[in-house]
């Protein structure tokens, strides 16, 4: 999950929401990924679903059966639904996202018996550090919003 | 639908379950795209995130507001998850998938209120052919597996 972070702070690095995952398979770290979504004005740029993909090329297979996906917040609909066209078989995730999760928010898409895989979940990891950086992002976010209003209120 | 039919047929060239998509924007066609998951190895390669992908880079933007989805079998949950990111207004489908299907089947994931973005759908437009193409398939497939299991035996 450290690694995880430090794609998240790769993420802020150029402006986009912090956010980084990580795909492990026996103990290596096969794939690294960051949201890029202002960068490349892609809805699917999540971390987490650039990251599968990258295990996918890694490994050679859109079965990703022998890998854990670790990434710093609670996976949407979309990443959720990519683990399960993608099979991974363990989840760990940081901090909550009550407003888009959907591993333990708002539904529990990784543990339903309406799809042909779930997987097992750790919550929690690095939590802290997890949030820590978004709520940071978004304070800044808001400050730098308002310094700009003012600048053109005054002109 | 039409159109998306025939990229269905691109896909079923390519010994890919044949499944199409296009998107629409001012009664134009912006991006089509058919299913790739065994020619890319991808997970994510499905024919609605490969069309949504295409469409976002036509309109320079994440955000599909005035565009229309078409797409010949019903999304899955991770289509329905780019559908609810990407923010696509209405989508069209042909044949509903009972086994995947997220829109219609086995939830409904683009009429919660638990996403920040709900979309208009309508299903069963060129239901028959959308779905005979993949009866066809799949029954073309299931002959070729019995044949190379009778040509195994014998040898």
């Amino acid at each position: 999950m450290r690694e995880a972070l430090k794609e998240a702070e790769q993420a802020r690095l150029k402006d986009e929401v912090p956010i980084g995952a990580v795909v492990v398979k026996d103990g290596e770290i096969i794939a690294r990924a960051h949201n890029l979504r202002e960068t490349t004005q892609q809805p699917t740029a999540h971390a987490e679903l650039l990251a599968i993909e990258a295990a996918c090329r890694a490994v050679g297979s859109f079965r990703l059966e022998d890998c854990t996906l670790y990434v710093t917040l609670e996976p949407c609909v979309m990443c959720s639904g990519a683990i399960v066209m993608s099979r991974v078989p363990l989840v760990v995730y940081g901090a909550p996202d009550p407003k888009g999760g959907t591993v333990d928010s708002l539904m529990h898409l990784l543990d339903t018996t309406e799809f042909n895989h779930r997987a097992e979940v750790v919550s929690g990891v690095l939590e802290e550090e997890s949030s820590q950086i978004l709520k940071d992002f978004f304070r800044e976010l808001r400050q730098k919003k308002k310094h700009e209003k003012k600048e053109r209120t005054s002109n």
